[in-house]
């Protein structure tokens, strides 16, 4: 059985990784790494980079953080549960290129001192601009590596994404969506163990399945008009975060660290009012793909 | 005593009026208009003006709208209100200018078929760089406004716009704060009309308050390290505006009209990972003067 020391240890090996990975594929910024101390117990080591290659601003953090557990919790896992113990990986990368999408990784595991757990974790790409083969490939490796663990896995956290990564104020999914996963736990089916294996294996997945998107995309040339439509995908992309993502509100309800949590958040996004785009261009053709329910494979 | 029909008329009028009175501020832009409805009873008329003389962005919405009441309404105010109708003017503008002050103003008017009914309100400046001589100005006319119609409005509302006008997660105020009051009805010193005449009071202070504002700092000279500043700065106000603020929150809720909700959000915003401001410099200035309590005349 896994304790919360050794998944903690594992998710610190999944963030090395991850992050020796994207320097290589970005070729030229290093990450930059802030351990830090969260004062009610625990802490994290955050590493950002920005200003690469690849990268206009990207963030790979590790958090593993205890203590009290705060009355909002209690009110859903019951009030014996005293205190709490919370570990992840979260990633999000704002590429520089518009012809780059955007990406999320989280991966996460969440115990009380009254024996609850579960595991949690998802990835998810944010196209400016969606090419169906690139999404169709990156389903597919998703698809592949939840069908090592159980064949309903995909279809299954497939559809959580969908919903999840949605905004309901622009009635648009955030981006072509991934899997998402939540309160993971044993059954019949699945052993504590398990489950901590396939979180590890997505995570696991994460540098493959981006660096499958980079590699096409990082040298298309693009024009002025492709970086103002990123900046107006990334405003959509902070209204998501702000708005709606349960990590962001539970890291500003439990006093995280603010610039590690809000490190989500793009070096510059943009709103302008009404905007529209043009009958039968790329950005209209993405628009209408933002859309639950699409099979990409 | 004033109805629905007639808070309604004034506060377009005074729509009016202050969009006349900031076209002539800008002296280059004017104002597009969209009116529009909403499904389920009411509407309004947004107006947005961008890239002028003076601001970058900036949005004078009028709506009043009207529908059954809201589940998460009734929760608050009683399953005996069934309809409501609301009515508002409300105002952000982001300058050109990192000298400039962003400002935001809003009035409004609720009520119910049951009876109940309030006014709420509020102006309230974000300097990207506090002068203390302008924040005293400001405020200064603000009392100025609320003394004509009871002594005590000033303190009780400039307290309250402190506790509103705040970022917890970043333990900042937002800017220099201003008056905030929400669910005022009659009392034994106020009728139904002196609270709406105070309403129109503060919607017709705006144009006054901000133009002393503009004239002051409109053509100081800035440089790029001013301007990045302005756009961190902006960013916080974007937290706050999705984060924290009710109006918006009443919005997304109510199903009103995006476009027109976030008009608020500026046409440019950064997040750099830990900004620091240098040590004894203008940004660190302006920092440490954004905090609750401080008094400003």
């Amino acid at each position: 059985m896994p304790t919360k020391e050794i998944i903690a240890e594992r998710f610190r090996t999944i963030q090395d990784r991850i992050c020796a990975g994207l320097e290589q594929l970005d070729g030229k910024a290093k990450f930059r790494e802030d351990n830090w101390l969260r004062e009610e117990g625990g802490g994290g080591r955050t590493r950002v980079m920005a200003h690469g290659n690849l990268l206009e601003k990207g963030g790979v953090n590790f958090s593993a953080v205890e203590g009290e557990c705060p009355k909002f919790l209690q009110q859903e896992i019951g009030k014996d549960a005293k205190t709490f113990f919370a570990t992840g990986v979260s990633i999000v990368l704002h590429p520089d290129s518009p012809m780059v999408p955007i990406i999320h990784m989280n991966i996460r595991y969440f115990e009380t001192d009254n024996g609850i757990y579960w595991f949690g974790g998802g990835i998810d790409l944010t196209p400016h601009y969606v090419n169906e083969e690139l999404a169709e490939k990156f389903h597919r490796q998703l698809k592949n590596t939840c069908d090592k663990f159980d064949s309903k896995y995909y279809t299954e956290f497939k559809k959580w994404a969908d919903d999840y990564f949605y905004i309901p104020h622009r009635n648009e999914t955030r981006g072509i969506g991934g899997i998402f996963f939540d309160k993971l736990k044993e059954d019949a089916n699945q052993s504590k163990n398990d489950i901590f294996e396939f979180v590890s294996a997505v995570g696991e997945t994460f540098v493959n399945a981006y660096s499958e998107q980079v590699e096409t995309t990082r040298n298309l040339p693009y024009t002025e008009k492709n970086k103002q439509w990123q900046l107006v995908r990334r405003g959509r992309y902070v209204e998501f975060n702000l708005v709606y993502d349960k990590g962001t509100k539970f890291g500003l309800q439990t006093g995280g660290r603010i610039e590690s949590i809000l490190m989500s958040l793009p070096e510059h996004a943009s709103w302008i009012y009404d905007f529209k785009v043009e009958k039968n261009s790329e950005e209209e053709k993405t628009l209408l793909l933002l859309k639950k329910g699409k099979n990409w494979i």
